[in-house]
């Protein structure tokens, strides 16, 4: 899994039917120092995610198992929402 | 799933025979204030996506998921058309 | 999928038993204005495809979906040939 | 796999219950003479292993055959603790 | 699939019953004109490569097809060894 940051929200109109009701997050991964990296995904929200919170996502065809729908065409997921990183060594 | 721009289109008259009635579209990742990144990708259309729309793509296995036949080698698809981008944080 | 330029071949005797009568070419990804770009990969013909011949090609499980043996360890698979990539937008 | 070292934990309450009782660890990549790379990822333990400790790790859809619950969200996970690595020549 | 020079062996005691008795080796991956570049990852040695051999690997999914176990989590596996790679235009 990554850390990421939900930064805001997709609207698609015109959709696979099996994203249909599938909340769309704009998620920036992070690395150490909560600093931002790389691009940012669109990840299925499947814990209830919102707008400012760090995240656990998964990627590839594991993050299907995570949404309502399993045979949804998803390659990314909001799988869980980080209370505290421990870091107890630092990170590169 | 990531944010691209319909850049273009590809034509290949040899090609697998399932991808046979696809359109094959180049899509250019995009990242923060829609800039450019990476290299473009193909994708096979699914939702009716045109040049110059920005669109949400998947790769990988799932991609295949969202084609009209779903046994073909297909590892990037178009799958949402983006209406609209809410970014309420900065991303990266 | 993804632009490449078959560069070359790789000859590679002791090898995978399932790979035996793989035609194994080495690959470079394309950018924008046929840059070229990242790492060769090796990638199975499977459309008769040859040196100096710009492709698609698979990367992933849903390679070996191209390949003659469908259970190959094969993650990379040229199953295009581009007769023609029309930029209507520039990309990155 | 890819090598990493351990450099934290994970807390999150809210979580895809299929990942109710794993161990979330922060595990950074490293290359040649044990550098850090790129960003961290929270991969699932299922060696019991430690912060600071080198570990093996899988990515992607073979991670979540390590994992107690085969039909888990799981695209990281730690199948191994490194005793020592043997570099007979140098890497890049 | 990619091209890698084997760097090395990891030895690592405690790890998934499913991968005891793989030989995992150093895999550096290669680009044009030999030279060495990015991570090096773990591959399971499937067709008998030693220290300073140039070798195609496999990675994903798919490297599991390669394995004496078919179950094993395993993300990158060594398919053959390269006698000779052709390059009959430069690469980039």
């Amino acid at each position: 899994m990554q850390m990421g940051l939900v930064v805001g929200r997709v609207t698609a109109t015109r959709k696979d039917e099996k994203l249909i009701g599938s909340k769309l997050l704009i998620t920036q991964p992070i690395g150490t120092n909560d600093t931002l990296k790389y691009l940012p995904i669109i990840a299925v929200d499947t814990v209830g995610a919102g707008v400012g919170e760090k995240v656990l996502y998964v990627t590839g065809s594991m993050a299907s198992r995570a949404a309502a729908d399993k045979d949804a065409p998803i390659d990314a997921a909001i799988v869980g929402i980080i209370d505290s990183l421990d870091w107890e060594r630092s990170g590169g």
